[in-house]
């Protein structure tokens, strides 16, 4: 039976993603300095027998057989999944990827280097090279799926994601926005004059924050049974559905910002670890993509941890760890006026949650221009800051270290990815409306420090539907309205609205 | 070119052993306590994968052809490890490895349980079937090697060894032991009444205790930046030459016990933190087999930490690390009265330096009978006791949980292993002799907490050679003789004599 080798293979490949999640997460934890260079080398001879496991000719047979036979719903499903994984891995041929694989990480190399120069010149030939081979790529996985270049480099990173229906929602937004920043800083502005920002009563020792966040990542219903939390320079949530590896970073003279990426990072772990376990070796079992899990990690950043019914129940507990003291005279809109601050800013990764998604829309709109051949590589920097002027009041002109150069996506040759960023936190603002309908009192539950119901919807909506739907799908079956921008617009002017 | 091939091989299982080392010590040290079903299926399919890799009927060819080629001095040597390796890889029917694997799953399964209840009756069926197996194994084995059947399961430990040589040499050191042990015991009762055992000053905190082993560790050599020391509740050292992952375990109430095992540990990181790196990928750069791996931490436990030399520069590290009232009014003869305490026991691993070597000839001499038909699963109690009696002076046969099912050994299926324990110590103090020739001054220089000469000399010798001689061959090569015990029992006299 041809549904049993792809199962056996689901196995194999498992074990191996195993092993590279596993070995990922352990060189930014606890892997000795002088480890690195035979961890590359190890990681790298395993990724290379899972694409030549997960690629083998014979798979395509399976593939066309399981059709055939008879199978459940379940595996039918996970046979469409096997054969849309099928086709991404083996839609470029080895010469391209290869040449893609050499350009991409010369081109990251020289940016490491010359974004702290700031020198744009210089690394452009290498970003015109690596825009060609995006270009290529496009055209062949537009080739192997029937999709428009572009879609189907978003089609990898959330399956369904077409620009037909994303351009009118950012464009939605995007008008929003512009027009809400200067209210809603104008709104902080009086509410900062009524109640200035309070000081923090630093040092805050490493082993008490990390006592906070433990506690914050068992209240929001983090599973210790099957997860850690360790220390990395860059934070992340790794692992295995079964064993998540979760990591944050402390600097002792502030807590906020550590305890909110657990935060952020509990939401990615909460999304694995809620994943069906029978499935775990399918790409069915997976999470669906990068906008649905973006969306479950703001959903906690954004939707529960920044609200003020969820400080109710933290604030004691800041208390609890850090002591009486630690945030002298603090009250809760002190802190939310914190961890909800706005500015215009030219970094992306620094931004919140009301410019961020001018942001995205604005690598979203240059780099569909630069996929269809309407933009090229020299032309970013003057594109590049007429958006920024436009959008966020701000010239990055003289400056592409903080305007163009600032991400390691161009570089790296990822082009589809930064609209999941901006879905994530549409999605995340659309699931907390729905639930809302759900749970009348989810409020007064965050207030008790109580997530079990918010997270048994979640389990049931979007967790255990794991990849069943494409990420479109999940969204209209789990809100029962297509993604739009309503309620993330909703969301924003209540939190930051007069 | 066909070695070309076989290394190409070796840096596919390099990575293979790499991911299954590491995905095991992050096992008992970093898992979360509910990944241990995906682990145990993760690494069983990296295993398979690695068995089939390894075993491929290709790699024949290879070898075959190997041998025609131009190959210099290593190359040559390299060659004969791999096809070493692949003989033993291959030489057991899948069908038989099968039968066995299912046979001593159940027996070891079986053995955990019984042994608590020291049921031999109930255990003796799985044993028998164990034993029927081992025999077939050893006749396979020696099929395929050439050797005689016992010799045959020996040399996958340590290759080289044969009874021929060791039957001789552990008969003069069980005579010596006999003898000696009643002599040292009456030593040691007239030490103890000049200086009666003094008390220690518990607790001793975990991190001050961490802090003290990491002291030693890095005083004896541990490169930092190619390894780590965590915590698990059975020690081991693990990981990969390039970052060897060491453990130990505390208890409050008192130090030494977990400061020996990180000393021993130490001794096995050494050694493979020595391996030359160039042929890390290859069989002839692995450590050469359990009995010079085992000669290696005790070379460190035995030769050096126990030594009164040592504790000239140790006993400042304690009053540092613990505190001025540690062990109060201790001086170094209560150290060594302490860690060098001897006596009569029925239990291997609680076993002292000189009973130790007599619980392991007893298992060697009984193993060899199991294995050559002379002797039955069902006659070991009596047999056990019998030498017991003879040798440690204690009965054991009402007891046969602190008997003969006191190790896991035999229900795992694992026989020809147990000699490599003695081998070890006797090749450490062999080594010793020569060194101490090399090295005139080496007392002085442990009294300074010096261990660059020894272990220069140690990585001369044993560290850097690797795999390139068999394990009698490397003895010879570094101490000048062929393997004897007349350096044990002068190590045994000088500490343990009147």
């Amino acid at each position: 039976m041809s549904f049993a080798k792809l199962d056996e293979l689901g196995h194999r490949l498992e074990a191996l993603e195993h092993a590279l999640s596993i070995l990922g997460a352990d060189e930014a934890t606890h892997m000795a300095v002088g480890g690195g260079e035979k961890r590359a080398e190890a990681m790298s001879q395993l990724a290379g027998m899972y694409h030549a496991q997960a690629t083998a000719p014979e798979i395509a047979d399976w593939i066309e057989a399981a059709k055939a036979e008879a199978l459940d719903t379940d595996q039918t499903l996970a046979l469409g999944e096997f054969e849309r994984n099928y086709v991404n891995a083996t839609c470029l041929p080895t010469e391209f990827v290869q040449r893609r694989t050499a350009a991409t990480m010369r081109s990251e190399q020289l940016w490491r280097d010359l974004r702290a120069k700031g020198d744009w010149d210089s690394f452009l030939p290498a970003l015109e090279g690596v825009v060609a081979l995006v270009r290529e790529e496009a055209a062949l996985r537009a080739d192997a799926t029937g999709l428009a270049p572009y879609d189907a480099l978003m089609d990898q990173y959330d399956p369904g994601n077409r620009t037909a229906e994303i351009d009118g929602v950012f464009a939605d937004l995007k008008g929003f926005l512009k027009d809400f920043l200067p209210t809603a800083l104008a709104v902080q502005e009086q509410r900062l004059a009524q109640r200035p920002r309070k000081s923090l009563n630093a040092p805050y020792p490493i082993e008490k924050q990390r006592e906070l966040g433990l506690a914050a990542m068992r209240a929001t219903g983090f599973d210790f049974t099957h997860g850690s939390l360790a220390v990395s320079h860059h934070p992340f949530c790794g692992g295995v559905p079964t064993d998540v590896r979760m990591t944050t970073r402390y600097r002792t003279d502030e807590f906020l910002t550590s305890l909110m990426g657990v935060l952020h990072e509990t939401g990615h772990a909460l999304y694995e670890q809620g994943l069906p376990k029978e499935w775990s070796h399918w790409p069915l079992g997976k999470a669906r993509g990068m906008g649905m899990h973006e969306s479950q990690s703001l959903f906690v950043e954004m939707q529960i941890a920044r609200s003020g019914d969820f400080w109710e129940f933290m604030l004691p507990l800041i208390h609890q760890h850090l002591g009486e003291t630690a945030i002298p005279g603090w009250d809760i809109p002190d802190i939310l006026s914190e961890v909800n601050f706005i500015e215009r800013g030219y970094i992306r990764v620094d931004a919140d949650e009301i410019t961020y998604p001018l942001h995205i829309i604005l690598r979203y709109e240059l780099e569909q221009d630069l996929v269809a051949g309407k933009l090229e590589a020299s032309q970013i920097p003057e594109a590049w800051d007429a958006k920024m002027t436009e959008y966020l009041g701000i010239s990055t002109i003289n400056d592409p270290k903080d305007g163009p150069m600032q991400d390691v996506h161009w570089p790296g040759g990822a082009f589809g990815y930064f609209p999941s960023y901006t879905l994530g936190a549409m999605i995340a603002a659309q699931l907390g409306s729905a639930m809302a309908k759900d749970i009348p009192d989810m409020g007064a539950q965050m207030r008790q420090g109580d997530f079990t119901a918010i997270n048994q919807w979640r389990a049931d909506k979007v967790w255990s539907q794991a990849s069943r739907y494409s990420t479109p799908d999940l969204i209209t079956r789990a809100t029962g309205e297509p993604l739009n921008a309503d309620h993330f617009k909703a969301h924003l002017k209540r939190r930051y609205g007069a």
